[in-house]
């Protein structure tokens, strides 16, 4: 740290900004050990547009499944959240010494060649495709369809590390989506940019590009891109995406993108020329917040959804086909490593979905007791041995992301009586999204990634009775992360490494990140019973999920047909 | 009518009298039309024994699953229903030409020779098994599984006349019960019998035994009751059970069983020496209420379970054996037909479940609009096109009786997302139990009986969201029986079969009860639609319900153990 903490800066510290999908929260951390010191968000104005544009409130709606924002939301964080935050923390601005970012991704956006998102050049502000996608925006369907059918067809190489099927949140279909529906706004896109990105440029005033979003949202392996030729075979006009609209060098995380822009510094209230950690994804930066960067430790990032990421090293063999991962990038999480990423469509959701829609039989009891039904149905469900509900579930209600890649299964519960109460439904949910975390890591094992240790980051580490399910489950102890606010720490955390107070990510996390081990550990009774629950969640979901039944598929189209006709 | 009808008595009545699981119910009929002039129900003072007995109330409490009544509560309805039902009909009970009776089955219990119950015996107040077993005291499964395992080693006849499977609340398994637990109680039994029996024995004073409950109560088929050989090898002790204690020359339904005695005159306030109708079950008399009698006719009584009756005609061949039906009894339900019997353990059960403990978020809405929670369901649901919900349910929350006769099986619902609302689980639970109801009616049919016509009684028919999904599901049309009272009506009916005033219980079906033919049609479009999900639920229900999975039975034997333990 030698270089950074001098006299005139002692005690140096850094700031960490997260691009959520709703706001931008940003803190202040100390170097040394890092201490959050003070926190502000600031929401997006036009949060996500799903019906109008601001520049057409009277314009034709929005298509389904459409999910964009306006770029000028995400440089207001930074002239409001940031100096909030300082302020907060009463820290003096000349102490800050980097900045590092994260966003949602994959949420990209049409650029001109200096940065300027199309959507704020003159004509352009009622066209829809010349705004950022967020990474919900699930429009490009038929466009991945498409795009995995052909790969599939001409076996393309990059293909089976996504486990054999990438999404329609990606680079890819958004991008061919533009080409199709609006061809104008895709020739003029010079770049299309990661918001990850973007927001970088609008901190240093230059390009870059991480390996981080690159890979897992890019389809870039092995140093390249899709090649001209697959890309042709999709349509003629997208035979140059990647050459010209999309490839750069990459930039290694904890890399420094570069200073901080006389314009950016005036705007954040930050001094000009400071370290500008290279952009990162929520998840994957929470990794360094955890200190969950070495090989083998997986880091289960539980709030609605649950994204886990794990580094495995390289001189322990070539990246493994883990069935139904998401990704397996190089340096994705930290140079030099193998970062895998793997979630689960529905977690969290489900279990308010179970105690908003039925749980309302214990509302008033909630009520008078000065608790929510969530806390009620969570203590209720507590209370019961292993097993005793009779229930199983498959925690499906939003398709199955890993390791089944299926987003047209569906969510089952079988066990019911007439004794079967809204808890035990609850219970029976929780540990159906554990079974899948087990199933997620023991694909892993199965395909030669030693998992070595489980840390839950997120909101739902702040649940007692999940927590303990999933140690049960999973037969062995929790590692819960230390911070509340995982993603913009590990932000600061890059962003001390981008200004060298470290000489790398793993130090950085070590000394700044933290996490209680063995924070929940599993009891062997509970353990062994559940053994047997899991044996039988697993021939459902193998019953259902690979081909033994086609009932849940065949009631989606049932569904989809209804709904069509109707 | 000629011998019924004359100058002293132009317009003659019966009384019909439904005992069942909590009250008793009178109603006076007209006997040239089946008009009902007047009614009145008396709730049992001591309901169910369940806890104690009223004979020694800080006694030890009743083992589980026991389920007692107590006879004085049965005289009690002669005494008090029967008068007020004529006093609400403003009829002179002169005019009354005979009495009809059913009861719960097997409700069962032990007498002396001349029928005083074992219970009302100096000495054997305070001893449970010296009181009638109600139908749903369910302490004799050891029993019943002892002689299923026996009849099938041993290739007993009858075994097949009940779908492979007798039952823990008949007969055999209760008075098996009370041999071993209570052999003093046992050997003091002159006579086990049905209450059907013990009622009419009350009214005329002497014993009778009718073909129905000897039929699907008693084992009694082809003329015999289990061998003594059979029984000897159950238990030694057991072996004259059938000779002594329950063989009696058996009464054809719609027989006069005597004249009332001058005892019950007095009780009742009816004329000495009137038609007593032969005693009956309350399901299988309906079929007279609902005019249901002649072959082919399907009587569907749909409450919180359903039970379904048919006749078939001798002539068209011997019984089927059809898969998992309750029994099959000549002159169970008419005399000279074949009386067949299925059943669903749980149907309006099903609902109530799903409106009680999932439907709360509805509870204010339902308040303020002055309706209730399964109303609102019923409404909600209804609006939507068929499948637009994505569900199918399995409706075995109770376990299956008919076709799989499988009580360890449990409740299924498959096709779970977050946008699933609780009217949406109401609706596929609907759906399940009309999807039971064909694979029962296809069962029939599937083993060569004919069913040309279906019709429901009980009080699901006055639900005309159920009833429409269940013509669509059938694909047929449904008859509505038309009255509310079914099996008191249907009692009635048989007294004036009894007393002369028709020739057979057919000619007075048709006199006296009654249906609306094609009261609900299905909708082409709508049998369609189900036809394609009705086949999901084939493929589940025979994956689940035969063999393709041990997953439900591995849930309740994990959720018996967890209970046992705790």
């Amino acid at each position: 740290m030698s270089t950074v903490v001098n006299a005139n800066n002692p005690d140096p510290v850094v700031v960490g900004v997260d691009f959520g999908t709703l706001s931008g929260r940003a803190v202040v951390v100390r170097v040394r050990d890092g201490a959050e010191l003070g926190t502000a968000v600031h929401a997006y104005p036009h949060a996500v547009l799903t019906d109008r544009l601001p520049a057409a409130p009277d314009g034709p709606g929005l298509p389904p499944d459409t999910a964009l924002q306006v770029p000028e939301d995400y440089r207001e964080v930074l002239r409001r959240a940031v100096p909030a935050a300082l302020a907060d923390a009463g820290t003096d601005p000349r102490r800050v010494i980097g900045i590092g970012t994260d966003f949602t991704a994959c949420t990209v956006m049409p650029t001109t060649a200096d940065g300027t998102p199309l959507c704020e050049l003159p004509g352009l502000a009622g066209r829809p495709h010349a705004y950022p996608k967020l990474w919900r925006h699930h429009a490009a369907q038929p466009e991945a369809d498409e795009i995995n059918a052909l790969a599939e067809e001409r076996g393309e190489p990059w293909l089976s590390r996504y486990g054999g099927r990438i999404s329609a949140e990606w680079e890819l279909a958004k991008g061919l989506q533009v080409l199709r529906e609006d061809p104008a706004v895709y020739a003029r896109t010079d770049r299309w940019i990661e918001a990850a990105d973007w927001i970088v440029w609008q901190l240093c005033g230059r390009e870059t590009r991480n390996a981080c979003t690159a890979g897992y949202k890019g389809v870039h392996q092995d140093g390249r891109w899709p090649s001209r030729g697959y890309l042709a075979a999709l349509d003629p006009r997208f035979a140059g995406f990647a050459e010209e609209k999309i490839a750069h060098p990459l930039s290694r995380l904890g890399g420094r993108a570069g200073g901080l822009s006389a314009r950016a510094a005036a705007r954040t209230g930050l001094p000009e020329g400071i370290a500008v950690a290279v952009g990162n994804v929520d998840a994957h930066v929470t990794a360094a917040a955890a200190d969950t960067v070495r090989p083998g430790e997986m880091l289960a990032v539980m709030g609605t959804s649950t994204c886990h990421v794990m580094n495995a090293d390289p001189a322990e063999g070539p990246p493994a086909e883990v069935p139904g991962m998401c990704g397996v990038v190089h340096g994705g999480i930290t140079p030099g490593l193998w970062g895998y990423e793997a979630g689960q469509s529905g977690v969290g959701d489900l279990f308010a979905w179970c105690a908003d829609h039925f749980g309302g039989a214990l509302e008033e009891e909630a009520r008078a007791a000065g608790t929510s039904v969530h806390d009620l149905l969570s203590a209720r469900a507590a209370r019961r041995p292993v097993g005793a509900h009779g229930l199983v579930a498959l925690d499906w209600h939003s398709g199955n992301r890993s390791v089944l890649v299926d987003h047209d299964l569906s969510g089952v519960i079988a066990g019911l009586t007439l004794a079967t109460r809204p808890e035990d439904v609850y219970r029976a949910l929780v540990e159906a999204t554990a079974f899948g975390a087990r199933t997620i890591t023991d694909a892993f094992e199965g395909a030669g990634v030693p998992v070595r240790g489980f840390t839950v980051a997120g909101g739902l580490k702040r649940n007692p009775f999940v927590m303990q399910v999933y140690a049960d489950v999973l037969g062995r102890p929790l590692h819960i992360a230390d911070s509340d606010q995982g993603p913009a720490l590990g932000s600061a955390i890059h962003a001390a490494v981008a200004a060298g107070a470290y000489p790398d990510i793993t130090e950085a996390a070590a000394a700044m990140g933290g996490r209680t081990r063995d924070a929940v550990r599993p009891d062997p009774g509970r353990s062994a019973a559940y053994d047997r629950l899991y044996a039988v969640y697993t021939e459902l979901h193998d019953h259902f999920g690979r081909g033994g039944s086609a009932a849940l598929h065949r009631l989606r189209a049932l569904r989809n047909e209804a709904l069509a006709a109707g």
